[in-house]
């Protein structure tokens, strides 16, 4: 994707060949800023502090801190104890263990002399593998906004909503539900995204909107309230939004209010779209009721954090003194309000025969 | 309403017996402040700057500052312009314009000796007649609250889910939609009500919540995202929201968002109610689609005011510095998705017969 014209990934090699250079998504979306990271501690800091976010993110920012590790000390028992630290600075993310155990089994039965290229090898096919894979989304989904673009008079343009922020900033480049949306644009489709802000961490106001205006795609911010009445306007022409997983009947679990635009798109005929990678389907979990909700503090149901006139990024108390407040992380779509699924494979039906045409090997 | 156990209006007289006393709601949620007001510039400046807010409020307000103008100046050229100025203060404030014109009314034709008393008279009438509007929506409201808290088990609350701020602070007193509310909760029934923050102006959050903590009910601050999943997970046992304009269908056109919660309330068999009075109900507007939805500015979405660490309420950015905003303050939800609508007079179905069996007059 890219800033001003020039195109990056969210992690990259730096000049020298092995430092590591990440944008630092703590300063977003006031401030573009650059980090370079060269110990294992580095790397460790960056994903705690959530410099870097998103589960393909810290999957490939995990890889390159174990090759960052192998250049101080190529010992088995450095090794050990960088994956195991980089493993305990987001103790719930999946793709970060994942990532450990893929560098830890490309490495260790090598010579110490031969560890560090194999290590630099294997994180670069990481964080490629998550480019193409969303390459690919983008390839399948993209076709269904032309569809939509080739409906329209001359001069209009396909309005998609989107919810959260399943875009490039989560993952190592093009992101999942906002990957067609580049695709289509890079493509010359005209077209326009209602970026839902996404109370409370505002992921849509502060991330979705940033990367879709550093790369040029026209935008507009709406609160997470106002998705309703512009489909009953006929202003949406579909939407499209990630998942946090997808259970083995297609019901989605995602960020908190997706259920809400997902009933609005149906009852008012606009297409709803889950983008997402199979790594995303938990095949365990039957249906989406069983999927577990996370529930996060209520700080940030009642705090907002913002830049003041004098430039400060602050955090302010939003709500009365006092409050209580509930704070649900995801809520969970039923498959019945999903028009499709896209994947890396293509687009399916939200449903358990939708699932198995596309993963027969599942089945 | 009670702040702290003692009870409350929004607007009273002074202990002199002609001063008028309000709560200076631009400091809400942060601090409890009240305002005296002594001539008509004040109550004028009270409208404007929204220290009263709420159009029953705003009518009230206005009434008394005829009041203090007519104690300046008793003549007619001086109530013409004081009438004329309060008018301006907020110009699309249906309520002010009528409450002038019943002022006007109520001393045009009396000695300038006779004129004052009869002043704060009639503003003392359209003040209580606010009231008894309101208690009567709290006694039908309630009723419903009451039949689900019968059904409910030994030490279970009944939860109420309610959006943006129909309540106390945009009246004289009780409120529209939280009116029931107060009724049941002061009648013993154990309820809880989920408070929808209601960007972007944060009136649940701020308003809704100040009011219901101050007279003791119990509440919970969600974001405008969350109600959807509390509803599919069982926790919600009705909504009750305000309407800003009910068409002669039933359709109502409420602060934006509350279509949302009514897909939401339908899709998981959640009673969904409309507490308004009958001056809500637009006779001239057959359908929802037809009631004109205001579009404010951009800021409103892009800016968040709070309280800092330091005890100062400040504005912050909250999106990516450039984003354009769309801010629709309204949406119409279908009087398809409306359990009932409890008005003064009781509660009726959400359709022209409905409102014909409660206003036959206007049949």
């Amino acid at each position: 994707v890219n800033i001003d014209g020039k195109a990056y990934r969210t992690i990259w090699l730096g000049a020298d060949g092995w430092s590591v250079e990440i944008i630092d998504q703590t300063k977003l979306p006031h401030e573009l800023a650059f980090a370079t990271l060269k110990t294992a501690e580095d790397a460790g800091r960056a994903i705690l502090t959530m410099q870097v976010r998103g589960a393909p993110l810290i999957g490939a920012m995990a890889a390159y801190g174990v090759c960052l590790a192998l250049r101080q000390d190529g010992s088995d028992e450095a090794l050990d104890q960088a994956i195991a630290t980089l493993a305990k600075q987001r103790p719930t993310a999946v793709n970060l263990r994942w990532a450990l155990e893929e560098m830890r089994a490309a490495v260790r039965n090598l010579p110490r002399d031969k560890r560090l290229s194999a290590a630099y090898q294997r994180a670069a096919e990481i964080a490629d593998a998550d480019v193409l894979t969303n390459r690919a989304i983008g390839v399948h989904g993209a076709k269904l906004i032309e569809a939509m673009a080739a409906r329209k008079r001359p001069g209009e343009r396909v309005n998609v909503l989107t919810h959260c922020n399943a875009g490039w900033l989560a993952c190592v480049d093009r992101g999942t539900a906002l990957s067609p949306i580049y695709e289509a644009y890079d493509g010359g489709t005209a077209l326009h995204v209602w970026v839902d802000e996404t109370r409370p961490r505002n992921q849509g106001a502060s991330l979705t909107a940033f990367e879709l205006g550093a790369h040029g795609v026209p935008y507009t911010v709406i609160v997470d309230n106002a998705g309703g009445h512009l489909m009953q306007q006929g202003l949406v022409d579909m939407c499209i939004v990630g998942a946090d997983r997808v259970a083995a009947n297609g019901d989605v679990a995602n960020k908190i209010g997706t259920y809400l635009k997902a009933l609005a798109a149906k009852d008012n005929g606009v297409p709803f779209y889950v983008a997402m990678p199979h790594s995303t389907i938990d095949w365990t979990i039957a249906v989406g009721k069983d999927i577990p909700i996370e529930e996060r503090s209520a700080e940030e149901v009642l705090t907002m954090s913002g830049r003041s006139k004098d430039g400060k990024v602050v955090q302010v108390e939003i709500a009365a003194p006092g409050s209580p407040a509930r704070n649900d992380a995801f809520d969970v779509t039923p498959a019945r309000l999903i028009t499709g699924l896209i994947t890396e494979r293509g687009v399916c039906q939200a449903s358990r025969d939708g699932l198995r045409s596309l993963y027969p090997e599942r089945g």
